[in-house]
């Protein structure tokens, strides 16, 4: 039997915005398969790279952020995140958001690890930044319309809370879990 | 000092969809911030739920799919999943979707956990079920525009990949973050 080759590369043909937001655009691509002699149209959301940051305080408390968030028309507790601006550094990205939503910064940071959204529909990555040593420095800048509930608690509690369903973001679950395996090598 | 209030529950006024995909809905809702007197509007991603599917072999391996993903324009290795049909069950789903990807299906099943995609902008779920005991069982009935490798590993490889960056999909890492705990829960 001859060794399978695996699934074909499909080739990109043309790619076109069919709708944009302030925060993603909606594009068509056209794909071929070359071995299935096919051309197909998919949809593909385009946005910037992302941030989450898992801030870490001197007696072990992560920083969490609880918002209203439209897509679920719910609240939803998590770590503090939003877009990387155009050339900007996802180390860097992190301490700006973590600043401007929570005021809180720190010392060293480092990036625990980087994910697709979703990489069926989706074209960005989200990076998943650790400061540690971060203490409350500043007032809070938000957007006009960010109102955010700032807090802190135990990394192990918000460990447990993310087992147990209170936590349901998935790159904040992302987030926690490199965070976890960085902490267990740690000790 | 009086109790904060936190963050206002906003108010949706309307909804109404913008762009229509075969997979999603673009929508258009307006909100009403009352405590600021104020009206916006924000883009939702509306979807169907998902489900991931952590599938376990006898020999504690899982079973692994590989695809040409145009979201990311580039292949991902990830854990078989899909959309749940109207009305379905996720633990159902899961068994269809990994019958149907990879031939292979099994015992026991629960859900492991359930998480939001991005609540910030995309209503849906993504369910993450266990299936036990699976085993090759028949042929794959995949879409018409489906080509997968399907390759099984062991499931403490699996979850090294996880930490090393192999696997990027945050579904699909947060589905094995689960099985982890489980994993050892169970130890």
């Amino acid at each position: 039997m001859s060794p399978s080759p695996g699934p074909e590369r499909l080739t990109k043909l043309s790619e076109q915005t069919v709708f944009t937001t302030r925060i993603l655009e909606l594009r068509s691509a056209r794909y071929r398969h070359a071995g299935r002699n096919r051309e197909s149209d998919y949809t593909v959301i385009a946005a910037p790279d992302w941030v989450n940051v898992v801030a870490l305080t001197p007696d072990d408390r992560l920083v969490l952020v609880r918002q209203f968030r439209y897509g679920i028309d719910d609240f939803s507790l998590e770590i503090p995140g939003g877009m990387i601006d155009p050339g900007e550094d996802p180390v860097a990205a992190a301490r700006r958001e973590l600043r401007e939503e929570t005021g809180y910064a720190g010392g060293p940071a480092h990036l625990l690890g980087s994910v697709h959204p979703n990489p069926a529909i989706q074209n960005n990555r989200c990076h998943l930044v650790l400061v540690e040593n971060v203490q409350l420095q500043g007032a809070t800048d938000w957007d006009h319309d960010e109102e955010i509930e700032v807090s802190t608690a135990p990394a192990a509690d918000v460990l447990a809370w993310a087992r147990a369903g209170r936590i349901t973001h998935s790159l904040v679950l992302c987030a926690l879990a490199f965070f976890e395996h960085w902490r267990l090598e740690r000790k």
